[in-house]
């Protein structure tokens, strides 16, 4: 049997029947854009629109209250000033909603007034067995569900989980990633969290066969052991990388600002991380490095990789990083450093890994020597990984860019992905056209899933990540 | 009167007459490509083509040899097979060149045998008094002088001077900057340094006018007592930023391939950049970030910075990178609280530092309320630093993105720039569209003198690093 908290959160990402509360015909405001958005989403289910002084809204019927939809309704969402949320929130228990979304703020994070209306909330809520998301919360991503809070994203579906006591986080982790390649299964804008918390939202995503790795943006936590010993159950089996807010004294002053929450001692927190196998990063740019890798490369604790790229000095920084990551440079077979000779690459004192070729020597036969030499690091079985680190401007400089690049991804269609895991590094100077032909590229070695980075650190870092896999790094 | 150092070096970057020994017709090649880059660059001097087999190049007269010009030779560039490198070194001494220029490679980096090649070449020179530049390096960026080694990008003069052990980086470091705002003074990369070396560049920069910020990237040096010494006499007068390559063992390993050189052990350059007060950075993306920072800022070591962004979660995270790098949110006066209460801003347990607003409050009224704000920041004594974080989408959600910008532009416009330092970060998702977008906004802030980094932890380093200004951080 479902529990109550399965039945809460299956009804927040896969709900049957919606009611929006606080509906508008104006699709500039948020009433009017939460519709909007579950249709653009291909949302299958029943939508309410809430709304006493509309007949219809969007074409939909209206209805003046929440009590007066004739059917069931699972989740709600209240998009409405705060001092109507409390009695919506008792109309939606009477009606047996079975979680109610509160996106409007102006509560706990407003000082004690905005606690007190929260206690209401609650109180009302709890009586009825109905479970809160929020308030202060900006929404529910859910691909499988066809529930989305931002236009026009993507909403193919994959296995990664972001759980975030940010809205605006939410929204860059789903955006962002998109770009960057990562799929997810489920991504959810807590907010207060002043019902379910993140001890509830991992619990579920724990049993969830959809999620595979997990993000989260963490704030505070009520329930500090309830948190341990969900973390304790979740990391042998799914990887969780966690993104603090408040780790400094002015940091949790923020906090207090942003949530109404405290953040704590990010010692306390720290032990937490070390004790559970967390991956603990410090900034949205490494979570999504994190999530990417370990979406995308299978876990070798030894950690051996190989590397191949244009630019000496790119190339020694390249190899200090892995060290310096706790990775190691394969040594490579007598059968691979031979193919690798044959190709008149390691002659004059050039090693055969790393492996640093100008854009001039990478590039000819249509990347004919890159493809090979990518193959013979495959084939070797001292090798878990290989970086592959491009810097566009010289291939720009010598040919034409996006045709070179098409020419490396077609030969690295021909590796076989079961060996070894491909990571690509595509370096720009951020000029719009080397931008464009690079997101061009990185949809094309996403394709075959390769994860492409912006820096040799983060593709070595995303690594380092995915090697310790379960484990967590640092 | 010039030392011999100020006589090659001042011949290296500000050459009255260049000879390109193994000068070609043909542009694809490097011995046609090095003419064609000096016209490019508007090279006021004379040039004059060195090749055998040819009457003239490029429309210029072409000489047998060097010893067949008829005038006075200042600097030599040599481009030829490795073998034909020491004759033509050897003519050069004949002919009383100032500076040579190897670009050639093939030497140390190729193991014993090249060693004793490099040994022939500085007999050669030492004999006659002639320095060496190089072998095995890529060329020589001054824009006073009209030279450049990179097609294309800009002959703006500045005040950063880069010494790089890496061709590939002196290029990333020229090309990237340039987009970042970043102008030089002067841009050398030194190959394997047989004879010129950090501390003789470094020496020419303590006395170029021309150099306020120094970065360098090394991977070895052959006197660690004089570049004690330099350091010592610089720190004090202008900013040096060091990333060393050759920080781990395999790194060590992969710098003997590269430029034929033993990095030694870090802990040492570690001491010696802890001794001299060096700003030690580990990657090119610091490094850049570093140097933007030291041209763009001046230093306040009470690091005290106020912040203005779009995001609840991005806001608290930056407070938490900012104490986690020595920084301080500045504690506003009474009169810039009252003032930023009057904007209504200062309401509801709302942050007057740092500043969180949706990107809609942020844009209305043509970007009037964003104004109000960071001029009401710069005119408070207690703020060193100002830092605007824009993440770009939800902008480009509510609104014409492009406009917006420009809207804030002129907004900034009206900031007293002596007041106070202005620090952009726009955020972007990495979409070509927004990319675009962002490259234009970000050469309008260049304009005003502001510096434009990519993420909130860039931006917070960058002030780091200017804060403590010459004393170096870490």
């Amino acid at each position: 049997m479902e529990s109550s908290l399965q039945t809460a959160l299956r009804a927040a990402f896969h709900p049957r029947s919606i009611a929006v509360i606080g509906a508008s015909n104006d699709l500039n405001k948020l009433g009017g854009s939460e519709i909007r958005l579950l249709r653009e989403a291909g949302y299958a289910g029943k939508i309410y629109p809430i709304n006493p002084k509309e007949e219809s809204i969007q074409g939909l019927k209206a209805y003046p209250s929440v009590a007066d939809v004739p059917d069931e309704v699972e989740r709600a969402v209240i998009i409405l000033p705060t001092r109507l949320v409390p009695d919506a929130v008792r109309d939606c228990a009477k009606k047996k909603v079975k979680v109610v979304q509160i996106y409007s703020a102006g509560f706990g994070e407003f000082g004690e007034a905005g606690k007190a209306l929260e206690q209401e909330l609650l109180a009302a809520a709890k009586e009825a067995g109905m479970r809160i998301i929020g308030p202060n919360c900006i929404g529910t991503y859910s691909p499988s569900g066809r529930i989305s809070f931002i236009s026009g994203t993507s909403l193919q579906s994959g296995h990664v989980a972001f759980v975030s006591q940010s809205g605006g986080i939410a929204f860059d982790i789903i955006d962002r990633g998109e770009v960057l390649g990562i799929r997810f299964s489920k991504v959810i804008s807590i907010g207060n969290s002043i019902d379910l918390d993140h001890p509830d939202y991992l619990e579920y995503l724990l049993e969830d066969p959809d999620t595979k790795v997990i993000g989260c943006y963490m704030e505070s936590v009520r329930d500090g052991q309830r948190l341990l010993q969900l973390l304790k159950r979740l990391t042998p089996k799914k990887p969780v990388v966690v993104l603090k807010g408040g780790r400094t004294e002015s940091g949790t002053q923020s906090v207090a600002s942003h949530t109404g929450s405290l953040a704590g001692n990010y010692q306390i927190w720290q032990a937490l991380f070390r004790q559970t196998g967390v991956i603990p990063v410090t900034s949205v740019d490494e979570m999504l490095t994190a999530l990417l890798a370990l979406q995308s490369l299978k876990t070798y604790p030894a950690g051996r990789v190989a590397m191949i790229g244009n630019g000496g000095g790119a190339t020694v920084l390249a190899t200090d990083t892995l060290e310096e990551r706790g990775l190691k440079l394969a040594k490579l077979s007598s059968t691979t450093v031979e193919r690798i000779a044959q190709l008149g690459v390691a002659n004059n004192g050039r090693n055969v890994n790393p492996i640093d070729l100008p854009a001039y020597e990478l590039s000819v036969k249509e990347g004919q020597l890159f493809g090979d030499l990518v193959r013979a690091f495959s084939q070797d079985p001292n090798v878990n990984y290989i970086l592959f680190h491009i810097n566009l401007i010289p291939f720009a400089t010598y040919g034409n860019l996006a045709e070179i690049l098409e020419q490396f991804a077609r030969q690295l269609e021909t590796v076989d992905p079961s060996a070894v895991n491909l990571v690509g590094v595509l370096r720009s100077n951020e000029k719009p056209e080397i931008e464009a032909v690079r997101f061009e590229a990185m949809r094309k070695l996403h394709q075959l899933g390769i994860p492409v980075f912006r820096t040799v650190e983060q593709g070595i870092y995303g690594i380092a990540v995915a090697a310790n896999g379960l484990g967590g790094v640092r």
